[in-house]
């Protein structure tokens, strides 16, 4: 592999590390216990998980790998605060969250080197001219940290 | 930049806007409110702070920077859980974390795209020699999520 191969291949790794993580623990949960707060008075569980699986259907047409699978997610989980409206069920939000990734991933790991360093649908042709670093490798970093957001809060919700 | 620099100065961006961020939520508290749990029951926000600095300081000889800066971080932020001994002062943790996040940024921009794909100093040559993602990237993006899986429990905190 070329220093470039391998550079790109570890930060689809970490993705995955981090993607295997949350599935973890959200797979510790039962239903009812998806309904929990994760702290009191803070966001329930299931809506972290909806959130999560909108933001990451967000990637999809962001890196240029297809078009959103659930779109439906951003009223809920995005554009609504927790409480605000009726969430989707866990079952729903579990079959999205796993269709959502397995797009993703698949996506990730057709990408060459170059194809990391390209940019991504949110920045112009002119603003990623003169910053190149508004690539699609900076959304993966993002949204890794994103997961990592939550899961830190995750750790704090009852057991 | 050739594509392998780009990526690797994709990864330093993103790391430095994790710091960004957390240096951000710590500079809104005060000493006092640095006392508070994060969560009721939970640890307390000088402990996450500190946490962060002894893990930072650690990066250090992992990725052959240098030698530890503050290795008397360990027993009250790793190896001791919050509460089972007295802490050293917001004062203190605040310089500690500076001096090392300032060591490590040094180090991370010396670093070319082929530096990054070296192994770190915790995985033998032989594992290393079956597994070339054991790098120093590896790392760099490790301790990013670290960063972010306390930042999303900082913004819990009571304000």
């Amino acid at each position: 592999m070329t220093t470039e191969e391998i550079l790109a291949a570890t930060a689809v790794s970490s993705w995955t590390l981090h993607l295997d993580r949350v599935n973890k623990i959200f797979a510790g949960f039962t239903d009812e216990q998806l309904n929990a707060e994760v702290a009191p008075g803070k966001n329930r569980l299931l809506y972290i998980w909806g959130h999560l699986a909108a933001v990451h259907d967000n990637i999809l047409p962001l890196l240029g790998i297809g078009p959103r699978l659930h779109p439906e997610l951003d009223a809920p989980f995005l554009t609504e605060a927790d409480k605000a409206s009726a969430l989707p069920s866990a079952t729903e939000v579990r079959r999205a969250w796993n269709e959502v990734n397995g797009a993703l991933l698949e996506g990730f790991k057709s990408f060459t080197a170059s194809d990391w360093v390209q940019k991504h649908n949110s920045v112009s042709d002119a603003d990623f001219a003169t910053n190149p670093l508004r690539n699609r490798l900076a959304v993966l970093l993002s949204r890794a940290g994103h997961i990592s957001h939550h899961v830190g809060q995750l750790a704090l919700a009852p057991k």
